[in-house]
Formats: structure tokens, C-alpha cells, sequence
């Protein structure tokens, strides 16, 4: 990229913080979007070099999804803020059955944040651009005053193509379809309250926050006629699957023996006195699926190193539309509810 | 919309306050998002309930843009965060020489903001998209702590349809174009700044926030070849021209006399020593075109509500590339420079 005249000024990364200045829209905002953001994010259409970015038509159904993002801590093993941020809304996009293509990325920065911190951060979003296969193409960044923020709030917004033409929908689960999980859960909310307890035996905890666009289309090609995908963040599973019992209208039967849960996520919960099911996932997707391609599914997942643990674990029903129930390993059944309490606040 | 097993409890907007519990993902989360945004927002992708929508195909190339708000104060004479969060995002898609379609927004709440500024917010925002023809069609809510906040803040990215198959942009003004600008200069920054400094004469002023999409379909109809379109809002009209001059290599060359201000807004910049120029916009755009359709580009703003007081104020010239001179009323030339200084913070 040509040095353009009024972009002379470098920028001390290392040991430089965000100022207000950089809000500011003039010289500063510009020489921090050029030399930090611009830079690691590079691609054709984010190089355009303007408020916007303009890409080639989308002949297919388009897929839309937006998160913000607020987590506390920013860092945590397994990823940061910017991982997050990327991973957050690729899955989103992904969980319309369709395939991320581009995303948009607006920063909230708190006056005083360290450059450095901030660097890493944009290094992260773009190694998990990377690895999801979408461009960054368009970004905006805000400063805020001391004690108006929180270091660092990113959004972004994802822009994808369906990859089928089918409904795939949270409204669209049947009677009879297997409910499947694509691994083991509570992995990213258990490391972010893990750090915030201080807890020593954390060590062990990882978010599992990872792009899971890959794994939706090895479903989608093994079960096409997959009812409804979903990944189950805030809320956990638990919520995730109320809310499509909900809008679906049926019941479903869990079976509490077959839910994967590691031994980690389960020692930590008990420590906290959480339940894994209401626990976040970044990493982790719903499938539900017609009986018949149930196996075909559960294959899939397997093949995927995203889904090597991945297990069926319940059915829709007819009965007790709008409500959870579970099997519990002593044969009796409870209802599994929403999410009623303020559990884990910041955890993305 | 059926009423959904799980969505009970009446939310009180007109007493309550956002509590951290609207944030964790569950039942609160889901009552906020089904009696505020959702009842406010209401079109047919969005009331597919699902994290993601999924909209038709988009045959022409696709503009994509996104803006983070964080304007202080959150109400001001002429709009408020939700209408600046609708227009803001709009204008850059429609910079791209595109017609917007869809928006998605992400709210960054914070503890203890009354719900019913929160609606009045989020109305302002409804009708803002109507106005600009695009739907909201997918969102975000987050709860912050009370002090990681400022009320509220809102990311908005924005998609739409390009208009036309010719390159529109930063770096495409050529030698002998001339440069409009679509009316009166600094009328949103003014506003914010004699709130924040609570000038009693403030009451002449009132933000100019806009969307702009129908100027632009006016523009690009009556001159096709327009060269650059660019919406000059945080750094003002200065800090615009001299990004386009330095991405396109060229020199500028403005008429003081021929670039529209108001009396409100020069009684205001005089007031508190600001030069209009550097004063953000939010309703207003520079075309730059060919000379043989400056006429043309000229009338078609003026047939607009939102062109009326539009002016010719220069011309792209071969000297000097990268900077932007001025001809003085009294008939010297001064250098118009980057906004270097921490003019106006959070502006938008």
C-alpha cells in the first residue's frame, strides 16, 4: 500500500494507550485505523479504504447475524475478546445454515487502553477470520472516556450465503427429530467465571470458542434435511432448547446420562454451585434432525474435529409443547427451565 | 405473533430500569428483546426470532458498512442515538453509490438505564428505518455494569445494492471535477457542542441527521458518472476532502464564499472558537463529479428536501496532490489541514 500523504506519523504500540483523540474522526483516528487495524486485517475489500466496502452480488439466500461483545476478562485461555468477536458472529451466520462469507467490526475503546492490548486483540480477530474463511471489510472505531467503558467492546456483524434451500429454524422442530450436541458443554462460561473466582484448579478450563462454519456443512451435506441448528451461548443449552420448544411448539426428553460434560466443567460447577446445562458455549452447536439422518449426522460430527465428542442426546416430542424435560440417571424426570437468574453476567 | 409458552411476565417499561439479568442470555433477556425491540422493530426477517435472518438473494454487488454510536448527550434537538444509529450506518452504505436494504444493531446497555428512554430510543430508531426504506433485521443486547457504560451505546452495520456498475469512491476524484456539498455545514456538530456547553442561543440549532439514500438514487440518476460520494461527519468537511485528496493524489481547490453555514452554526463556532469546517454533519454529502454534470448533480440535489441549500464549492485540480487549499473572501489561498486536535469527542 502507497504511504499517502497525512499518513506520516507512527504510532508507539508498544507503549502508547488509546487518547480520546483517536475518536476524534481527524488525522489520529486515521493513522490508528491505517497502522493497526488495516494492517492486520488486510484483504481486497477492507483495503477499498472507505466507510464502506463493496463486494460481489450474493445469488443466494442471504444470512445476517450481529453480537456484541462485552466479555470480562478480555484474555482467557482459549481465546480473547477478539476470537470472541469473530467466532461470536461467524456461528450466528453459520446456524442459518449458511456460509460466512464477510464480517463488519466497530470497536468501543476506552480512553487509557493499552495499544499493545489492543494489537493483540486484532491480531486474534484475524487469525479467527482466517480460520473461518470470511474477510473483515468494513470496521468503525470509537473512544470513550475513562469510566465510560470497559478497555475494549467490540460488535460485528456477518454477512453469509445459505447453503441450502431448505428452512432451517429454530420454529422447525418436529415430533420425532433427535436432538444433537456437538460436543462436551460449558467450556467457555466456566473458564470466564473460573478466572473471575480466582480459581485455582482453572488451569484445566479452556473455552472451547472456535468458528464452527466447517462443521455446519459437513452436517448439512450428511443430514440435509437437518430442522433446526443453533448454537447455545448465553443461556447455555438449556436455554437454547426452551427457546426452540417454544417457537417450535413441542416438547423435548433429554437424556441427562448422555449430555457430554467434562470432568473440569463439571468440578468447577459444582465448586460454584452452577449447572452446566445454563452454562455458555462458544464452540458448540445444536443440531435437531429427522430420526432417519440422526446416525448420518452423529458421523459427521464425528469426522470434524469440532465435533469429535458430539452425542445424541434427546428427542422432540409431542407431549408438554414449550417444555424441557430430562431423564435423570435415576430414571426420574425433571423439567429443565429457563435460565431465571442473573448466572453469569459479561460472559461474551 | 402467537403468544410464546415462556414469554409471560409484562415487562414495566415505562418505571423500570435495565438490570445486569436483561444480559444473561435467559427468560429476561428474551422478554426485553419480544416487548422492546422486537415489538418496535417488527418486519418479516426479524420476526423469524432466530440469532441470524436470512433474506433473498442480492444480485447486484453489495455494499456492506457499520458504525459504532456513542454520541453524548444520547437526545439532542433534531434526533438521538437510535435516529443517528439508523442514518449514520445508512449514509455510509448509500456512499458506496448504494441503495441500503437491511440493518443489524447491537445495544450496549448499561445497569440501571430507564427502560423508557431505552423505548423512546429504540422508536426513534423504527422510525428512522422506515424513512430510509431498510428493515432491521436482526439484533444484540448486552448489559454492562453500572460505570463500564454510558447509557447506552449502538453498533449498526448496514447492507444494501449497488445502483450502479460504475466504481464510486475516495479514490476516483479526478483533476477538473468539481466537489458539491449538499447543504449547510456543522449543523450536527454544533447542536451536540452547545448542549454539552449549555449555550442559552442553542435553541436556533438543530442536528441535521438524515438519511440520505434518496439524495444519492437523485444524484447518481441525473449524473452517472459521479466520481466520489462521502458523507463528511466526524472530522467535518475538511477532514472528508483531505482523505479523498490523499487517496485519489489530487489537490483541491474550495470557495470559502460558495460553502454554505448557517447563521446558528457560525454565531455557535465563533462562540466557542471552532472552524465549521472541522464540525461533523449528519445529514449532508460531498459528491465530486465530472464538470460536464456538476449542473446536472447541482439541480437534482435542489429537488430534494434533503439538497435544497446544495453548492458547487470547488474544484479537484493536479496541483498540490494530497492537500486542500481554500481562496479566502479576500481573495487570498490558505491550506485547509487535517483535523489534528481532540475537537469533539463523541460526536456520534
Amino acid at each position: 500500500m502507497p504511504v499517502k500523504p497525512g499518513y506520516a506519523r507512527k504510532i508507539d504500540i508498544r507503549r502508547g494507550a488509546v487518547e480520546m483523540i483517536h475518536g476524534s474522526g481527524g488525522r489520529a483516528t486515521a493513522e490508528l485505523i491505517e497502522q493497526l487495524f488495516a494492517e492486520h486485517f488486510r484483504n481486497d475489500w477492507l483495503d477499498q479504504g472507505h466507510d464502506g466496502a463493496v463486494m460481489p452480488p450474493i445469488v443466494r439466500p442471504v444470512a445476517v447475524s450481529c453480537d456484541a461483545h462485552v466479555v470480562k476478562p478480555l484474555f482467557f485461555p482459549g481465546g480473547d475478546i477478539g476470537r470472541l468477536a469473530v467466532c461470536g458472529t461467524v456461528n450466528d451466520v453459520a446456524m442459518c445454515g449458511a456460509k460466512p462469507l464477510y464480517l463488519s467490526a466497530s470497536f468501543i475503546l476506552e480512553e487509557g487502553f493499552p495499544l499493545a492490548d489492543l494489537e493483540c486483540i486484532v491480531c486474534s480477530m484475524a487469525e479467527a477470520a482466517r480460520e473461518a474463511r470470511v474477510a473483515i471489510v468494513t470496521g468503525d472505531t470509537k473512544v470513550v472516556e475513562r469510566g465510560k467503558g470497559d478497555g475494549v467492546y467490540i460488535s460485528t456483524s456477518g454477512i453469509g450465503e445459505k447453503l441450502t434451500d431448505r428452512t432451517i429454524s429454530g420454529k422447525n422442530a418436529q415430533p420425532g427429530d433427535k436432538i444433537l450436541v456437538s460436543g462436551a458443554i460449558g467450556e467457555h462460561g466456566m473458564t470466564i467465571m473460573s478466572l473471575r473466582e480466582n480459581m485455582t484448579f482453572g488451569t484445566t478450563l479452556e473455552s472451547d470458542c472456535a468458528p464452527l462454519a466447517d462443521l455446519v456443512a459437513d452436517v448439512l451435506a450428511a443430514a440435509p434435511d437437518t430442522h433446526v441448528l443453533r448454537d447455545p451461548t448465553r443461556g447455555g443449552l438449556a436455554t437454547t432448547l426452551n427457546e426452540i420448544a417454544g417457537e417450535s411448539g413441542v416438547g423435548m426428553m433429554l437424556e441427562e446420562t448422555a449430555i457430554p460434560v467434562s470432568n473440569a466443567v463439571r468440578a468447577a460447577c459444582e465448586f460454584l454451585g452452577l449447572d452446566p446445562l445454563y452454562v455458555a458455549n462458544e464452540g458448540k452447536l445444536i443440531a435437531i434432525v429427522p430420526a432417519n439422518e440422526a446416525d448420518a449426522a452423529l458421523a459427521a460430527m464425528h469426522a470434524n474435529a469440532r465435533g469429535r465428542d458430539a452425542a445424541v442426546i434427546g428427542t422432540v416430542t409431542e407431549a408438554h409443547p414449550g417444555f424441557v424435560e430430562m431423564r435423570t440417571p435415576m430414571g426420574g424426570v425433571r423439567t429443565v427451565d429457563w435460565l431465571t437468574g442473573e448466572q453469569l453476567p459479561r460472559i461474551c
